[in-house]
């Protein structure tokens, strides 16, 4: 991510979103029955080309099975014609949401007769770095068109021949509409310069979101002179209270910690009230085992867990570092609390301030911890999984920030958007 | 503001944001009345303590007049009883403004089952570097406390004896309502390496706000690894159009060029349409003549004004940088310009983004500069002055932001908020 970048790149780059930026302008302007039409015959675009996306996605799938990939990226970055059909529908469904631009935020009379709206207005010119799953290339160009910003895309490496072809529909729709194609425009080109180079474009690229590893969010963060959204570290925790019903809780652990163990909104790490510890460890150990978890264990929870006997249990006393670790993997860190504070000092201590859950029936400890816990999402009694634009209502996500400047949580259209004051007067002066 | 920082100094100012975001998470707790009650016992408490904080202040005015400070300068510096009074006014009114800490942005019920709600919530630890105007530091204070924020802040070394008598004053009221005094900090005590230590304390540090001069708004934005607000930065343009109204476009440009020349919204352009150029400029040039301001004109306005016989004329030729200059200073550049488009055209290119305005009565041309303009604030027949949190019924406001992400424009208490979703669910997992 930080590789020397020459000056030609640098400037090719900076011209791109200089394109885009100027047919940004005229977008900006576009109705929504213009935007609506043209997400619409994107969609069809999309499957009436997916043969042709299919073969490309075949080619950097062979070349990606070569190069050894793991099974679980192999399966992100399929794009066949059931995931095509159902990006197309995504594209659809964001038609079908409401315009953000437009929408006045506030507006009132000011005392000296004047007319004061604040209203929402694109961005601009949004950058994306993103891995290799290509759902996100049409997700993210839906999300930024219907909100009226240009975006420029780096896409993983591994998938840069399906995006091409993804992209190349797009392009031809935007041109059939009579849209400049840079409003949509790849730097994969640029090859890792690209990159580097959108993160250095202040002035000219208005806000970069990495979404992807660690790495690749740190690296951004670290480096970028524009204005940056981190996304989707999440170090999850859910919370057994003293008075949670524990035929919710086991459920709630088990499909949170288990269903994808890939994604950001995973559990990570459980903690339990140590009244209703020695009854739930066991049946949450017992189950956690059945999926292939692996469990680092604080020293109290070992002691009850190890205490029963469990058919292949995976369990390892839990080191310093296993708190603040974000696994993606079958592991979970469990741990076994006091009392509520503790829960709650833990979990703003090692959160990456993504999604918190709390399983409990005590109307206090949900105000407490619901209002004291110092991240984007906090859940009552329900699967940290649920932490997604599309479960809430945003429609496709153009990621899930974990900052607390401009969004927080996942990013849908009105996170695409900035504001705008506008004064109406009749030749006002200060007095 | 990029002078070596010792680990000793980054150290100490970490631990003072740690014991801020302790004690901030009490006050973020703190019911509206609590809050209130606070900010006017510090408002009385100010008053009280005028004589001690003028004669503090006076000290402060006798350095800087030995140290050759010019007297716009010193006019800021200055606090003395009336001055006092007014901003203990000012806290006065901010405890009057709704709170925004718990209002509600979004709810809906979810397909599922689960109620979903986003509430704003405090951000947390705000740092704020800013030059010698001592009503800053109760304006930040009092927008911070209210909105349920700890703020550390750098004032400029010239402000110091007032600074501290000041925040000693709001120290006092702080534990007489049993808050810890660390919510309103000072790092003055480590002079310029505090402001770099904010700069560099990303994880102790929530947001960093600086106010002043261009110099050290730059030096913060390219050195800061806390997230940022840019504000302030106002080369601000004023249109007259073709169909201007030039009994309202005259006191206009004079009310924003003269009224005050060292502020952000002060108007540091005038275009003019060549259709009424021959009338208006020979007029407007007169009086800002009379005003003391020196023209700086294009090619076309200066044949115009010289071409009429003005007492006390300053007027030159105006370069290429001065398209790009905040005066800040009794200068203006004016232009003719062919249309609209090439109104909208020069704004947007050489605009710092903060507030525009036009001086029209054609309803298209009018939606035409307020939709494409990109600045923070447009205002439609009246001064650039206008654009000024107070103004706009925000209460006093922390800066100007003048860039695009979390807040745009005058910053109040909303603006020094963040949100949080709370999923209220029954046992919900995902499918």
């Amino acid at each position: 991510m930080t590789d020397e970048l020459s000056e030609k790149t640098f400037a090719a780059v900076c011209a791109m979103a200089d394109d885009a930026a100027c047919a940004q302008r005229t977008l900006a302007r576009s109705s929504t029955d213009l935007k609506n039409g043209l997400l619409l015959d994107v969609a069809d675009a999309l499957e009436d080309h997916a043969a042709d996306i299919e073969a490309a996605n075949a080619l950097d799938m062979s070349d990606a099975a070569d190069s050894a990939m793991s099974v679980g990226l192999l399966d992100r970055l399929r794009f066949d014609a059931d995931r095509i059909a159902s990006t197309a529908e995504g594209v659809r469904h964001v038609a079908s949401l409401p315009d953000p631009v437009g929408t006045m935020v506030r507006g009132c009379n000011l005392p000296n007769g004047m007319r004061l709206n604040q209203v929402r207005v694109p961005i601009g010119v949004v950058g994306m770095i993103y891995e290799a799953r290509p759902n996100v290339t049409v997700d993210v160009a839906a999300l930024c068109l219907k909100s009226g910003n240009a975006v420029l895309l780096r896409g993983g490496h591994a998938a840069r021949r399906t995006n091409e072809a993804t992209l190349g529909v797009i392009a031809r729709t935007l041109a059939d509409h009579g849209f400049d194609s840079s409003l949509v425009a790849s730097v994969d080109a640029f090859g890792r310069e690209g990159a580097t180079a959108l993160m250095q474009a202040r002035g000219h690229v208005d806000l970069l979101v990495p979404r992807g590893g660690a790495g690749l969010i740190r690296a951004v963060v670290e480096n970028a002179k524009v204005p940056v959204i981190e996304t989707g570290a999440g170090n999850c925790h859910i919370y057994v209270d003293a008075r949670g019903d524990l035929t919710k809780a086991l459920p709630i652990v088990i499909n949170a910690k288990t269903q994808r163990v890939g994604v950001c909104n995973a559990a990570e790490k459980l903690l339990v009230h140590r009244d209703v510890a020695e009854e739930f460890l066991p049946v949450v150990a017992n189950e956690l085992s059945r999926h292939g978890v692996t469990i680092h264990a604080d020293e109290a929870s070992l002691a009850i867990i190890t205490a029963v006997g469990i058919d292949d249990l995976r369990i390892v006393p839990a080191e310093a570092a296993d708190w603040d670790t974000e696994y993606l993997d079958y592991e979970i860190g469990i741990r076994v609390v006091d009392d509520l504070d503790s829960a709650i000092d833990h979990i703003n201590a090692h959160s990456t301030g993504h999604t918190e859950a709390i399983v409990s029936e005590d109307y206090s400890a949900i105000e407490e911890f619901t209002q004291r816990i110092d991240s984007a999402v906090v859940m009552v009694n329900a699967s940290t999984r649920f932490t997604d634009g599309g479960m809430f209502g945003l429609g496709a996500e153009l990621g899930i920030s974990t900052q607390k400047m401009h969004a927080r949580g996942p990013m849908g259209l009105e996170e695409l958007t900035t504001t705008k004051w506008i004064g109406y007067g009749t030749g006002q002066i200060r007095p």
